[in-house]
């Protein structure tokens, strides 16, 4: 199976930063990247969140860029001492790090030289051989290195540098999806919807349940990359619902 | 070291579900279990998101269970076939797992027993050892074993089974804060702040820009188990952005 041919192309994020963990900032970038993700045809695979500790980033970059087609990080590429991505990335791929001219350049555009004090500095250090990710936001770059994407933690910044980044990605074939309203509890679903998976099993075939004062109900997802086989579990699907709400007595 | 007194208690989340890694579902747990932990004096250390596939659930589990105080899992234990988590776990524990009296018990609680079908049963298989976790929204439990607790991933059943679960967990000193609103960039307080860090290594110093329509701001978030260390490192962290903020002119 030749790379640009491939169907399926998987990716994890990884979330660098105390502050989530804390609970003092919530995270708004994942779902972001999940969406954009989706959209594009990229398998989000797994998702790990790690403190601003260099080992559990070194560990976590690793376990994460040998598994998946891609590896994005988002955070800690500022300019203060927390801000410890660039020099873990740098050691997990065993490559040097140092301040890069194209870097220090892009932040003379923004920043006088006589600002361009050591701590502002440190966000034009960059791994060597990597590609830098540049935004409309802020002058300081994320980078790219092997497969490997790093960016900012700030979400608007971060949203501008996976723009930046997405159209150069290979990617798979999208998954696509119908998405089935059933006004039915999960229990009374269950049984017959597991016996249709049964039959389509190159259907990712989803239950999700939501509550509100009405109480519990269900919403059915699938999700196939060949809308044939899609197409054919969703008829299969939504005649288990009429069935079951004829037999419930719900109306339509 | 005796545990009941031991200063720092550790635990990660384990976000189990295909929805969240689509997008589809935008998790609202991480944030209230990263609060909730914090205010109890828990240390959230990592993170993971993985898909309704056994294989990842059980390698998570495990990963987790053994490396922190607590796991707490969510999502994956409704009636359906793609709810696998309390199987999963079972397996990565070495336990066999059936349908649970108590469990059973507490479904007919809510549910007539005409309707207490082989799909309903799912939510009542429980490890064998396991303890269970009550929750006021619905009958379905979740349960504890060994040091993992699984929970809802609906986030109103989540948040009440955490409420039952969070009095009985053994908790450390408190991580105490002061957040420092400085009004300057990154950038112009990285140097002076590092070198501070450096004199307070037992204080946790973070720095988090934000970005709004008058350009970047910075705050600084200071933790630190011990008050008197937290106290000296806030007055010399309030005395350099004082100093910062007269050499660029910036009101108070």
């Amino acid at each position: 199976m030749n790379d640009s041919t491939r169907e399926i192309v998987t990716a994890a994020v990884l979330v660098i930063g105390d502050e989530i963990l804390s609970g003092r900032t919530k995270d708004k970038n994942i779902g972001h990247i999940a969406d954009m993700f989706t959209a594009s045809g990229i398998d989000l695979r797994e998702v790990r969140i790690v403190p601003d500790v260099e080992a559990e980033i070194v560990a976590a970059v690793n376990a994460l860029r040998t598994r998946y087609d891609y590896l994005f990080t988002t955070g800690g590429i500022g300019p203060t001492h927390d801000d410890i991505t660039a020099e873990s990335v740098a050691k997990a791929l065993g490559v040097s790090i140092a301040v890069d001219p194209r870097a220090r350049a892009l932040l003379l555009t923004r920043i006088a030289e006589k600002d361009l004090n050591e701590a502002r500095l440190r966000m034009a250090r960059i791994p060597q051989g990597a590609n830098l990710i540049l935004n409309k936001i802020s002058a300081a770059p994320g980078f790219q290195i092997g497969n490997v994407y790093v960016m900012a933690g700030i979400p608007s910044v971060m949203q501008a540098m996976l723009d930046e980044v997405l159209p150069t990605l290979r990617t798979g074939k999208k998954l696509e999806s119908v998405t089935i309203d059933t006004g039915l509890r999960e229990g009374d679903l269950g049984t017959p919807y597991g016996e249709i998976q049964k039959r389509h099993p190159d259907v990712i075939m989803g239950s999700y349940p939501f509550f509100n004062e009405k109480g519990f109900f269900t919403r059915l997802v699938l999700r196939a990359r060949d809308e044939k086989k899609l197409s054919a579990a969703k008829g299969e699907v939504e005649a288990m619902v009429e069935r079951l709400r004829a037999e419930k007595k719900i109306g339509a």
